[in-house]
This record gives structure tokens, C-alpha cells and sequence, in this order.
């Protein structure tokens, strides 16, 4: 890394980590905390500080940081927010370079103490050279060390992989993480930056984008006090990797709400709107076009043009996922005549043999669909394709065909598949597809939505 | 039932089905129809028809329908077109009332023979009474009997519940039935129109207004020849039960690809949303929003007005499920003085306390939880709820404890959840919430764009 990445990187991948406050009373913070570092496989040495206690969960306990023998690069700290003052002083003196900080009760609270206590801590740490997530926050994971550092063990099932989630709400981050493990979908990082007191999101993104186990980067936004760092950083080196954003504060409510929520007012939508358009970060509407886009920006290639192909097992599915690219600017163009003519060979004439192609009719043939599948890669008319097939037990074993079919024969155009089945049925085909950069989804729409953002990625980057 | 109904009872509550065309020959469609009856535990008398056999799955053949010695109600044919005429004519001597013709190759191919075909076998079910659901089907489910009447077992896995789905794709049917095991969504039934020979949406509505097992009735629909007739229908009897439909066809090519599939014109979808409108179908965008609306159709009342109240466990999902209430026409007003001292009184100044309250600070205060969401149910300013708590180690009692206070105390007003957790962590609670009437959602946003839903049914019923 070129830049001095030092206490970012003490933070994310330490060596050992301090636990103050750390506690074997589950009704605490700090038991939930020592949990997650421990139920989360973190190979580094944890030392919990607690001056009432031996040990906790069988770990050598100790009364204060100055009294562990050896170094330690980061300090959680679930302790009460009048203290954090004199701990960030004992981080200094032990030189420990990274701060996650849960505790709440600073800028974020209606007494004007909070603030200046925000002040206070915010002037140390940057006087020291410290960094600090937080304060206020559920803390953070990442995946590829392990460390869970939050109060939530439930972050370790997470699997590991490309996407890092940047968010200015724990809740929200809990909410990704829960959905990342039902959509079976891995991350990188996921960082609750609480009430940003010397870290933001420009500095984040900064230091993903250098990241080598990052590969996309996921913002959820509330509202920033200093936007225009965070622009300048994605206008120069924002085309290395994908950005994409969920910004909240569309109504009036919500805005309101940001400001009492973080300290920060959300401020006019359509500005960050706007600046996030100019400046390459992709926006999406809700938590779950996040995940599924933020999916496809980490597998897939990006399609050079709004021309779809849709197939699919069913006509109805396929249907539904036209409407969607149609909707949102996309094109289903009719096929080159090679592949037109291929398609006819292939496909008895009760189906729909033009775009998009019912599939249907040829279940029992698993060559036939191989070879659909197979021309409308290669059709030059073609730019990405959507490929949407329900189970029925007919067409259980074609969609192992298929499956092997997409993963050996590699083209440089998104794919994006619907294959919809009961949990254990595709199970194995919808892993590998995944792992060979052909992104699923649990309905048409959502997969044909998701292209339609790879679109809009690539025209707003172009 | 006052009108006769003795054709449709025959299909969706047969004391006795015959399969002409069983097999148990896995590549062919009899013997998933086989299976799916004798999985789904169907309680009546099974026949199978197939004059090569003398039993199939253990279950004794007959060579045909005619040599059947007992009665039969629903004729499930599998056999190619050409012979259906001719299993039809046996049908009537055998005084089957009822058949679902899961065959394909009538007016939805190419070849003309096929449409000859299809009013063929219209002309003659009609002559003797005989319903048709199909042809070009998968089937029907009636989860309530049961029966599985189609060609997919899987079906028989769905839950027991109040919505009816009537499909004019097979593919949609598979993919709701899929999304319902998913999300633990209970149908009554689940019917394919396919070709619609002599049963159509206006006669199956009808029909389910009458089912004493049908809460809500969902449709999927591409393009109709006799929109006139359901419209009658919905318009004199609509109100007695809650209907909704997702059309597709929004686009150029999915309307044109409508008229292959199942041999009608999608027609213009502005015409379909008006005449909706005016009937009182409540339109969808999506089927994760059918089926996530009709789920709360068929538990929770509907709202009297549009002022929402927002509960979080965290700010972030608040202001998420905000945006989407105050963008789609409701709104988050002040409580009443009342409330609103009581909130201050329960909750500490460092959270959110007027509407959308953050409830996270009072985490391990499940009493104040507790009388937070009590007061706000009583709140004369508020219509519906919107209650959003992500799971952490902090709260998992406390939710156990709002659980029981949502379900004791019952007010009339519709509460939508999204409580999001791991598997296996609050799936109980959920459970139980759904039971008595209070629907989960896996994010804040879908909470409440079904509640903007469900306000906009109670307006266009009122």
C-alpha cells in the first residue's frame, strides 16, 4: 500500500486485540464482544482487560492495558463513554494504533456533554495518530482474517468474499448480514462507522479500494458532513473498483430522523443523487437491490450494451423479467438470423422461439437446451443474458446441464439466472454457477433488475 | 353454495381421481403426477389409468377409465393431444365432472391443428358438463383437501393457508409455491389456468369468493379474452373477498411473447391497471409483492387511515422503512402529547423518541419496550405500525417479550414486522406473530411497501 495505512490496517488485521471492558456476564457488551472474537475464529492473542476478574471464557484476564506483556495493535472498548478519554490516553502509551469504539453517549445524544466528549476523544486520537471506528457502533468484521470485533458472534457465519459493506447504521448492517447468509452471499468487510469521529467514509473507501481481498464496495448512507472528500476520493480513484450506494433520507421524516440518528443532517437527496452520479457510485433503492447488485458487480463481467437475451424454462418467469429490462431501458432485440435459425432446430414450434425463448418444450432435452444456450452466448446481437428456469421434476437434470454447460464455456457477457427450486434440490448447481461468476436470484425481477444496474454501472463509468 | 359448483367441487375436492396416463416411467410426466398425489397424501381413491400395467407405485391399474369399477370425480390426463377427444367422450360415460389436462400441443402452438384441437375439446366438455382446468398446465393444488393434481410433488411441501393463486403460468405457480416455502406462507390453492378451455380467471374468482378456505385471492396474469366477464364479476362480488393481480405485459416484447405463450393478447396494460382500478383488483409490481401483500391481506385488518407509526430496535431500518411510507403516500406524524410523554418518560434522551422511534438505547429495558409499543398502539394519531428490530445478543429477550405483548394486546390496526435474525434465532416468535395476524417481512422495506398496499386497497374499496 503507498499510503501510511498503518491504524486502518492495525484495526482490520491485527495481531492481538484488547478487550476493555471485557466481561462473562452475558446481560454485557463486553461478553458479547469477547464471544464474537473468540466463536469467530480469530487466530491473533485476545487479551481481555477487567480489573474485577482472573480470566473470562478461560482466557487470562487483565486488570488494565498497561499490564499485557506484549503489544497489541487494537483496543475494542465497550466501557462507559465519561472513561473513553483515559483509555485512549493507555492506547497511547501502549501504542496500540487502532480503536474499535462501541460505546454510545457522544454526539449523538441530546446533552451538549456528548459532543464535547466526541470533541475531546476525536482531538486525542488524531493527536496520537489512533484511528477509531466509531464511537456508537456494533463494530466491525473482517471476514478474510477473521476478527468479528462487535457485539454479535452471529457475524462469523457470514461467509467470506468480495463485497465490503460500509454503513452508517448497525442495524443495517445486521440486516445485510442476515440477508448475506440466507442469499448465501460472501463479504469482505462490514464496518458500522457510528458517529465517524476520525473515521469516515472517504478515508473507507480509500483504503478499500486498496484492498486486495475487496472487490466491490457497498455504502449505506444516512448523511455526511464532509461529502465533497468523499466525492473527490471516488472521482480519482473510483474507477478501480465498483461503488455502489444506498442513501436513505428521500422523505422528510427520515432526514429528520438521520440528524437526531448520527449527528448528521441527511441533507437534499437529489444533491447526493446528483454528486453520485457525476462522480461513479452506482445508487439503488432498497437493502435488498444492494446485496443482489453488489453480488453481481463482485462475479460478474459488465454487458457492453442493453441488448438481453432472455430464456427460460417457463414462459411466464421470462415474461416478467422482460418487463423489467424493458421498463428500465433495456432492449430484448430479435436474434441474428444463424441464431434465430439454430434456435428453430432446436426448439419444437409450440414454443416461443424468438426472444425471449421458452425453453419449455424442450425439457426432456437436455441437448436441445444446451444448444439454445449455447448460440445465444455467441449471437452478436446479444450483450448479456437472463436465463430463468423453475424446477419441475422434468427439468431437474437439464439444469445440471446446463449448469456444466455455463461454467465451461466462458463468454465475456453477464449472465444472470432465476433458478428457482426447494432448498436441496439445486443447491450444488446454484453454488458452483455462483463461483464461476453466474450470479442467482430468487425471482426473475430481481434478476433482471440486477442487470439492469450492471447497465446503468457501465453507462454512468463509460 | 348457491350457484352449481358441482364440476369445479369435483376438481378441487375429488373423492376419487383417476391418472390417465400413469406411469412409472420417471422421464415421463405420469409418474410425477403419481407421486404427487400419493406424497401429498391425497385421501380419496387413486386410479391409475394405463393399459400396459397392472399396478403402479404398488397402487392396482386399469387399462381404461371405463373398467374403473367405482366412481370417479377428476380425470388427471397426461396422454398426448390427439387422444384427448377421446378420453373426454369416456370421461362423460363415466360421469367424471371434472379433468385437469395437464397435455400440451393446442392453441398455444404454432400449427393450427392445435386450435382445431382445443375447440374441440371445448365444445365437447361443455355439451356434457365437464370442467377443464388446462390444457397446457402443470396442474392445480388444494392444500386444504389435500391434493396435488399436478405434476410437481414439490407442491405438496406448501403450507396450508388462506390465499388462492390463479396463474396463467405454470412457471409463476412453481416460483410462488418456491418463495411460499421460503417464506412459510400458507395457500389453499394454487391453480395453473394454461390454455383456459372452459375455466378462465372470471369463473375461478367466482368460484373461490364461495371457498369457505379462501381469505385472499392472488392472480397472475398475462392477457385475457373475456376481461369483461371477470370485471362483472369482481365488480358485483369483489367485495366480499380481497383480490389482487400481478400482470405483466408492461413491455412490447412481453406483451407480443403473451400471445405465443398462451394464446392471448396481453393487450394494452394501461386498459387492464384502469379497469382494475375501477373494479377494486388491487395491482402489483412484482411477485415478491404479491405474495407479500397477499400475506397480509389474509391476516391483518386493513388501515383506517394513512398515519403510521415506526418502531425500530435500530435507527437505520426506521428511516429505510420511512422512506418508502412517506414516498408512497402515507405518513409519520407526531404522536399525541400523551404518547409522546410516555415514549420520553420510557425511553433515555439519547434516542430518537418522537416518530419513527429508535428503540435500540432501551435494549436490555424490555419493560420500557414494552410500554413504548403499547402506548403507540393506543395512539388516536396512528392508523398502522411498522416494527423493525434486527437481531443482537442485546435484544433477543426483549422481542421475546414484545411478542407477547403484540399478540395479547390486539388493537385494530394493521402491525407489519420485519424482525430479521439468523435461521433458527426468533423463528418462533415469528411464528407465532404471523399466527395471530401480524405479518414478518425479511426487510424494512417490503414491511412497508406492503402496508402502502394495503392503504391503498382500503382506499380503492372504500
Amino acid at each position: 500500500m503507498q499510503k501510511n495505512w498503518v491504524a486502518l490496517d492495525a484495526i482490520f488485521n491485527p495481531k492481538a486485540v484488547a478487550v476493555i471492558g471485557a466481561s462473562d456476564n452475558p446481560g454485557k457488551l463486553g461478553s458479547h464482544v469477547m464471544r464474537s472474537l473468540t466463536e469467530g475464529r480469530y487466530p491473533g492473542l485476545i487479551y481481555p482487560v477487567n480489573p474485577g476478574k482472573e480470566e473470562i471464557l478461560g482466557i487470562k484476564t487483565y486488570p488494565t492495558l498497561s499490564r499485557i506483556p506484549d503489544a497489541v495493535d487494537l483496543s475494542i472498548i465497550v466501557l462507559p463513554a465519561d472513561q473513553v478519554p483515559k483509555i485512549i490516553m493507555e492506547c497511547q502509551e501502549k501504542r496500540v494504533r487502532g480503536i474499535v469504539l462501541i460505546t454510545a453517549g457522544f454526539k449523538e445524544i441530546e446533552d451538549k456533554r456528548g459532543e464535547r466528549l466526541q470533541r475531546e476523544i476525536t482531538e486525542l486520537a488524531s493527536q496520537f495518530g489512533i484511528k477509531i471506528i466509531g464511537p456508537n457502533t456494533f463494530g466491525m468484521v473482517n471476514l478474510h482474517l477473521p476478527i468479528n470485533a462487535s457485539f454479535t458472534p452471529e457475524f462469523s457465519l457470514v461467509e467470506k468474499g468480495g463485497i465490503s459493506f460500509i454503513s452508517q447504521s448497525g442495524g443495517m448492517s445486521h440486516l445485510m448480514g442476515f440477508l448475506s447468509l440466507q442469499y448465501k452471499v460472501g463479504f469482505s468487510k462490514i464496518v458500522g462507522l457510528g458517529n465517524r469521529c476520525n473515521v469516515d467514509f472517504a478515508e473507507m473507501v480509500e483504503y478499500l479500494i486498496e484492498d486486495s481481498q475487496t472487490k466491490v464496495i457497498a455504502l449505506y448512507m444516512e448523511g455526511i458532513d464532509h461529502p465533497k472528500k468523499l466525492m473527490e476520493i471516488v472521482r480519482t480513484r473510483g474507477r478501480e473498483k465498483p461503488i455502489l450506494a444506498y442513501k436513505v433520507g428521500r422523505s422528510h421524516t427520515s432526514d429528520r430522523a438521520s440528524q437526531f440518528h448520527t449527528g448528521s443532517l441527511a441533507g437534499k437527496h437529489e444533491i447526493y443523487e446528483s454528486a453520485f452520479r457525476q462522480t461513479g457510485i452506482l445508487t439503488v433503492g432498497s437493502s435488498e437491490e444492494l446485496l443482489d447488485t453488489a453480488k453481481a458487480l463482485s462475479r460478474c463481467s459488465l454487458p457492453n450494451g442493453n441488448r438481453v437475451a432472455v430464456l427460460s424454462g417457463q414462459a411466464g418467469p421470462g415474461m416478467a423479467a422482460c418487463d423489467v429490462c424493458e421498463m428500465e431501458g433495456l432492449s430484448i432485440p430479435p436474434f441474428t438470423p444463424n441464431t434465430q435459425k439454430r434456435v428453430e432446430e432446436l426448439l419444437p414450434p409450440l414454443a416461443i422461439r424468438t426472444n425471449p425463448v421458452d425453453m419449455g418444450p424442450a425439457w426432456y432435452d437436455s441437448e436441445a437446451i444446451k444448444g439454445i444456450v449455447h448460440t445465444v452466448m455467441d449471437d452478436g446481437n446479444i450483450d448479456a443474458l437472463v436465463i430463468c428456469i423453475m424446477f419441475a421434476s422434468a427439468n431437474r437434470s437439464a439444469v445440471r446441464i446446463l449448469t456444466d454447460l455455463l461454467i465451461e464455456k466462458r463468454v465475456n457477457k453477464p449472465i444472470l439466472c432465476c433458478f428457482s427450486a426447494p432448498a436441496g434440490i439445486w443447491d450444488n448447481e446454484i453454488k458452483q454457477l455462483e463461483g464461476a461468476g453466474i450470479p442467482n436470484y430468487p425471482t426473475p425481477e430481481r434478476a433482471a433488475k440486477t442487470l439492469v444496474n450492471l447497465f446503468r454501472f457501465k453507462k454512468m463509468r463509460k
